[in-house]
């Protein structure tokens, strides 16, 4: 959502925000009425949602999909763990990681729902995981869902972490910049590092990375995705896999809820400036 | 070998030279006596070799082996297009490349030995080739070894080029920095960097890369590595490939030659200025 906001000029993978126009983006949202073939009135569907009350759409397809529930879960949890970034941290673990028993990864943003999700991945495939987050209270839920490590980046070193806990085999970044470039510092030869997202990078100019050499010596893989072009692969299976897991308990997850479509921008905000308590809901009207 | 020109305490794939000791690379070497089994005065050997006209090595290793030659090569061809730079062509080539008939490679050096085996394995795979390096001479090997769009970066824009002739599917990257830059501009979803070197940030202070974001949105994976740690698994295939082709001329290659172990210094300095015409190799002794 923060890439969208740019000049409609500037090439991307999803279409800016049009000033004068509603902002959107992944929400589950209720069927009023349908004259579309499989879809009623009570059906669910999640994609991209426009954020009104009510919206008019054409045609259910990559975007906007038919969506059933695991009894036992609220629909939250369909934008969270169930949902885009579940599959995020599911599907590119599967694909990226070629994690193996015994080796170490370090996770950042592990308090948010693609990390806390990574670092429970990486717990199931016996990996020492460490992982980093921005406030305390992020910190204790990372430690709730198995981090072996877990520290507040603003208040301990991360280049003193990792080389106390490293080195690394499986790097998840979502931040960029110099913490990218101290995870090249601490890998082992034959690293893999899975390229989610550089938030360090988009409130600004960028962030340079002034080290990529080291992907030699080390024979470092970097892989850059984004989800949906993973899903083909990957939706059926994590369907299958992900809802049971946390219906049961075994996949931990958390949300923080706010209320009416007026807290879009206050949520949107929280997460820029990591003031979050955990995975961003705006609730606009309930089921 | 450049970066083995460092301080000793900075660690690397490779050791630093030692300041009063002989320096070293890679080499073809005479067996002039033998204690060692299976190896016999007359023999030759191939691999890291001090550069002196005599030394004596305890053991046959990984890094110094036994090579028999193709009938009708010359044993210079051996520390080119069937040596170290031959096999990091071929097998980063056969490794990383996920080369599809009809793609576009953009390949960086392309008049080098390890470029120009790269170029000629693109054109065998059905490819569509667009090659840079830094002087007219060279710009006539490339395309006398198939590549469709040859240019001397120093006088064609390297930008320009890409515009009109790309977009790449996959970059053959030797240099780093800037062009990397322009790469990951030209780049399509699903590309893959091949990334062999970054030459232009060798003799300074390293050239940062500001656009790396651009690997999600594309979905680009980049794959560092160094050739000996994929000989395991392509060694084999690649002798019995590369010179039997480079005998039938299925496979061209070029290289320049000096005499002389007081000429190491120069052939070393002008590969870094980019003033070789190709290959560079000192004959010590001739057989």
């Amino acid at each position: 959502m923060r890439g969208r906001m740019r000049a409609p000029e500037i090439d991307s993978y999803v279409p800016s925000y049009i000033v004068g126009e509603p902002t959107s983006g992944y929400g589950v949202g209720v069927v009023v009425r349908s004259e579309y073939e499989g879809l009623k009135a009570g059906d669910h569907v999640y994609g991209i949602l426009s954020h009104e009350e009510y919206c008019i759409r054409e045609k259910l397809d990559d975007f906007l999909r038919f969506i059933k529930k695991e009894p036992g879960l609220p629909w939250s949890v369909y934008l969270g763990a169930a949902g885009m970034p579940g599959m995020t941290a599911y599907m590119a673990w599967k694909e990226f990681s070629k994690a193996k028993k015994g080796e170490v990864v370090f996770v950042t943003t592990g308090g948010g729902p693609v990390g806390s999700l990574v670092i429970q991945l990486a717990k199931l495939d016996g990996l020492k995981v460490i992982a980093s987050a921005g406030s305390d209270e992020k910190v204790e839920f990372m430690k709730d869902v198995g981090a072996d490590v877990a520290f507040n980046y603003k208040k301990t070193s991360t280049r003193e972490v990792l080389k106390k806990e490293g080195p690394i085999d499986v790097y998840w970044d979502n931040v960029g910049g110099e913490t990218l470039e101290l995870a090249l510092n601490a890998a082992k030869v034959g690293a893999r590092f899975i390229e989610c997202g550089m938030i360090s990078g988009y409130n600004g100019d960028g962030q340079p990375v002034r080290n990529l050499e080291l992907i030699f010596g080390k024979s470092i893989s970097l892989h850059g995705f984004i989800v949906f072009r993973l899903e083909g692969k990957y939706l059926e299976e994590f369907y299958a896999t992900i809802p049971p897991k946390l219906v049961s308990g075994e996949i931990k997850y958390t949300e923080e809820v706010l209320r009416g479509l007026e807290t879009v921008g206050d949520a949107l905000l929280s997460v820029q400036r990591g003031t979050n308590k955990a995975k961003m809901v705006v609730v606009v009207a309930d089921e």
